[in-house]
């Protein structure tokens, strides 16, 4: 069914408009600030995605078209070797020419012709234009994961925005007082990844059958006040609890608890919350114990499962969990779950929090599905060439819009990786 | 059923004086070398195997034994931390002390206590001493991989021996003439992970069911020949074949052709094996065209399977293949495969060369079957803290014991490493 | 003799309004950049340089004086141990806060403050006010060096402003057409090192005599358009012309040319110019070969003198033929410094172009002067902690302030660096 | 005057042995061991020395002589680039092959070859193998200080030898009862460098004349005790007290004493040798507090003498104290001090323990005398090439030959090498 231009458009719009309202409380200065090479500056970000309509869609399937600077295809390609060279990664931050302004001025121009060009392109360039769209929504993600690790670096500890400006961070729920949730899942075969005529990356298919469980898996999110217990039990000092390349991972980068965490005190003898604060986007704040842990890696999640006696889940545990299994194996319910992107009826046999919390990492490395194809030419680097050393995640965080989110979502991230919105769930065997 | 005692000691002595064989043309100079930090010097893997039975077994079963150093723990123990402190592993070089002399006069006493006390220390001990003769048969391989890894970095290129000492080496096929070899297999839910009485690691099981298939699987592994026109069709140069983390580490290594491959002129244009030699065990030999090719890394295996138009099997593919799945699901033919280790009847319809020749690089990253459970112990460390970041093999080389391979074996490594006897088969989408 | 509080504080003034003209042409994005770690943002030497005044004269001689932010000491602390804590050097691109909006308004409240109190505070404040101002001046350079490297890093190649902004770049002679200047010094013990009432660095003293000569020393720094024929020549790629360290750094670096220097074509064989440019505050520019080369390291300079048949004067051999100062020389100041030094007849034998070219690098280590006693307190860490590694230039260039130099100003750098305005003369045993 | 070649045999002789007895107590397997960059293996030490006689004498000198295989002058080049490619200098622990009993063999070939031909093969030739004895002997006291270094890093710390093996070692002295000895010289120009018929390296000269003084040098080196208790007083966590780069080494090496040191104990309050041991060549021994104290480096030296309310001394000023400065500046005494290496009459006036102790440290760094020609082709390698980040020692220590040391012999490593055995003497102004 071929795309609506109206509806894609409309989306095109809102989405651009949601970007720039994401960098509203950040300065030209603090969206230049590279702090790591895994970070980019949010002013890259802004101009990454203009250069990708540009790009992918206007250059391309408009001859007419004339580029704002052919040498800014430099400067903001991102990976795609078949594009052409590419300024390094790490040295982002020397970019301060363009200057914003004229980042701002370009993603205006190219918004106008998009919306002028589009709707006589063709049904492929609307398909890159809502892959474009897609794609913009993962940044805006990326610009908020950056920006707090590029704030973190700051001694002063500036805040990006005043508390909750984003609407409701992590939900806590009533963790301290319930018993812990547990969902059984029978062994099945079922069917996984993307199907239908939505909107799905390319490594979310083709849909294929697996054969699953059966397996137990958590209600929700394991909660800071978890994990905190986690490690005052001395969890970042057991070897015998790590992953060996975790282990070398923690030693080498001085881990004793999730990124941001710190202590204004030792650690008391009897395990308590108290003395621990997390440098959030809304500054340091005392942590809260009922609300998902965030910003801990694939090993810390992996240690602390085998601390709890449990294990994380496969993606396809995850993914099976996520939706309802229909007779033939398909997803028919996962959507259900996602416009409230919390709390459902019947908490004793529905996991909660799947959506809008933490990304959740699954024991699951980031391989091709079977009969995987990439996108034909250039796009074909957007997912493909990284399945190597990585690990998926599932669901979405509260940094994540919304209407992006999926049952077959796969993301993906070095197992290292902590500055990203990042939690867990755990597993058991049946 | 409980080890016999007699049947198992008697594997020992073969095993112990198998090690001794394979380091008899080398120096005491030679077996003191470290290539590289993933290396060890010959001498270290014999202390090292001699290290396993007097702590885990003799030591550990019996109060009356004294050990021979208590400081020599530390020099040969090679990762246990449960053990306790450990030497650093890219200083095994500087071990001149204890001399080759006292480590062969250790391993005779070992080997003497051993079967003096064996049969008096119980079933778990003997358990314990079957994994030892295993573990011992891994490093028989390591000491081929790491002593031609350190003759290689002499510029004198000086041989291990004359050629063949070992036997037959990968064995050539009519590869250049026979319509390339593909074999279908049906989908189905097949049983995988060993089962049964016969020794398996821990990291072979549990067994467990899995949806696989339908594919198609090669019938022998990639040829050099065929390596060779990757190679010169500019394989190393092309970007678009390779995974990011590939090209990276081909770039950071400066990768041109195989490990231990060598040109004496340029490319030809026409794209032959004149030129090509190959650095061995025996010397630098001429590059046999049909004999497997070794000595690649799975990123290179992985680009030459997309340059192909096809792809590396995952290990359920693999397993499938090279056993038959009984009707219950048990693997009662691969055994069949194993005592010839070559040609099997019906050249049509069964794989060939899947033991003895090369490990084979799957596609599946190397992590935990379902409801895997790690040794109790020390011993949990054997494979389960490595479930990261490496990607499964499966079949076994020249250089491997024969009795020491089986279809359900899982040899892992990081995907960089090239010092392995690694090749690889193609396998496809049916 | 006292310092005069108002000649000072009109100084004073000039500076910092120097400083401020000097950052005008740059925007806030183009202040935070920090290209490499060796290398400061603007904002940053802004921010720095005022705060020098406010921990070294408003905070420790006034006790009613409070600072504008504790927590800035971390920040803009460069390496004084003595004062606390320091923000990473390799970290100063990420602090986009304070936004350079409250730096500025904070160098105007230092300003005003240091105006009013100054005055009342007594000698040994003025004395290191006075430090202050020449600490601000050799900030000015450093400025202008930082900005260069991180707009050459962009791509885009900005220009920092339009042509000869800052007046004359270093200027060129009839190199070409003259005979090479050599001028002779007789063996003689003569006096080095600051004297007299002037401002003099720590480094500077105590005065000593040494015993010098006979030495030449050239008329004039080397020329673009002669080191382009050492280029030219294979100077790069001879390693016999090369300390091993340089050689070391130069194959590290693949260094080719003097930094910022660039061909639009192979090698003529003729040795010319045509075709090279250099990166520089005004853009890229044609190569003016009758200028002085810049941006070349010690061992740059070291390899050249060497295929030149000559070498490089030490820095005491320097200074004694600065010493005679010409009326058109630009340095008036000299004979009343170096009495003892001995003017040497002749207008055709005055050295040229000593003062406001390039950092003419010596074949000195920096080391410090017989009876050298740093500073007291912090300000001791000023100088004296970095005599080991560094070579000394004398001189000063054309981004140096006029009024900061001298010729017994020892300027140091390690031999490596590049990226000062750094040449050389050469010097021959006589 | 033309070299005598009977007596230039007789100390080639003599060299040659005095090499293989100092290697007789290592065994084949102690040979190779290269436990870090800059050492390198015995085996290495013996077979480069002979590389150098066959290299740059024989082969050089007579036609008719054959190398004995051409590949070894790649495998035992330390240096040279103008003798072609050498084998990387951190890889040399991988030669296994040439065996230790070919190294031998060619050592004996090569020896009988210098004996049978040099008579005839001039004066040049002569002049060379003179170099090549005092190239062996700098190797001996290599091969004593990287065998300690490799044997230091097995944790079953061998010992080279029984006690005093090697003769005295570093004298011990009424350190603790005489008030410290400071011996005061007068400001005066002197010859410094070697001038005479003897051998001298090409360091060494020219003779020139240098200002000096006044000042007062230590009559003797810093003992093992004085040094503890800069040690006890906090001296490596005192940032005021180092340069900074010396620093930087400190923190990343973890310095907390001199190398080989060890306390089984925390620091006591006292202040005291108790429970201080040191590595050396004979084991782990107890630390003798009146010897001087070996294995620190420049920085630690540096950082001492500002404890101490002192300074190391130039190598000028070592060199006037180690020598009698004639009516003429010529050294006419200085080899009067070396056939006792110790003790020489009138205590009060003279220095003591100047050669054969400990190298020592001097403030100068390692740059040519003025007019300093290095040596014609590869030879010119030797020394000059190093004159960049080096500083100079002076003396020589009880490893070195004792034939090998004069007063004008110029010593020089990196500021932070410890594995030599360096101490130092402190300095004053006067």
């Amino acid at each position: 069914m071929p795309l609506d231009p109206h509806t894609l458009l409309e989306k095109f719009r809102a989405v651009r408009a949601q970007t720039e309202a994401l960098v509203a409380p950040l300065s030209a200065e603090d969206m230049l600030v590279q702090s790591m090479p895994d970070a980019s500056p949010a002013k890259w970000h802004l101009a990454h995605t203009t250069w990708f309509f540009e790009e992918f869609v206007l250059a391309r399937f408009d001859p007419t078209y004339r580029v704002r600077d052919p040498r800014w295809r430099v400067l903001f390609n991102s990976y795609y070797e078949a594009v052409g060279p590419r300024h390094p990664r790490p040295a982002r931050g020397v970019l301060s020419r363009p200057a914003l302004s004229e980042v701002e001025e370009w993603r205006r121009t190219v918004d106008a012709q998009m919306i002028a060009r589009l709707p006589r392109l063709g049904e492929v360039a609307a398909q890159v234009a809502q892959l474009g769209v897609h794609h913009e929504q993962q940044h805006q993600e990326l610009v908020l994961s950056d920006a707090l690790h590029a704030l973190s670096c700051n001694p002063l500890e500036p805040a990006y925005a005043a508390a909750h400006a984003l609407g409701a961070p992590a939900r806590s729920m009533d963790a301290a007082t319930l018993p812990f949730p547990w969902i059984a899942f029978e062994e099945r075969v079922a069917w996984f990844g993307h199907r239908g005529d939505g909107f799905a990356f390319d490594n979310e298919g083709p849909a294929h059958r697996a054969l699953v469980g059966p397996f137990l898996i958590a209600g929700r999110p394991v909660t800071n006040g978890e994990y905190a217990r986690f490690v005052e039990d001395g969890g970042y000092r057991r070897v015998d609890l790590w992953l060996s390349d975790g282990w070398a991972a923690a030693r080498a980068g001085g881990w004793q608890a999730p990124l941001y965490w710190e202590r204004d005190a030792p650690l008391p003898a009897g395990g308590t919350l108290e003395g621990w604060s997390a440098f959030t986007l809304y500054g340091r704040r005392p942590l809260d114990g009922d609300a998902p842990v965030g910003h801990v890696s694939f090993f810390e999640a992996d240690a602390y499962a085998r601390w709890a006696g449990a294990r994380l889940p496969t993606e396809t545990e995850w993914e099976l969990a996520a939706g309802d299994a229909s007779p033939d194996g398909n997803f028919v319910e996962s959507k259900r779950l996602l416009p409230a992107a919390g709390p459902v009826e019947g908490a004793d046999t529905k996991p909660r929090q799947l959506f809008g919390d933490v990304w959740e990492w699954t024991s699951s490395a980031y391989l091709p599905y079977p009969r995987f194809r990439p996108l034909d030419g250039a796009l074909g680097e957007y997912n493909g060439k990284f399945m190597s050393g990585q690990m998926v995640l599932r669901g979405g965080s509260c940094w994540s819009p919304r209407d992006h989110l999926r049952a077959t979502y796969r993301n993906f991230f070095p197992p290292s990786a902590r500055w990203q919105m990042t939690g867990f769930r755990l597993a058991r065997d049946a």
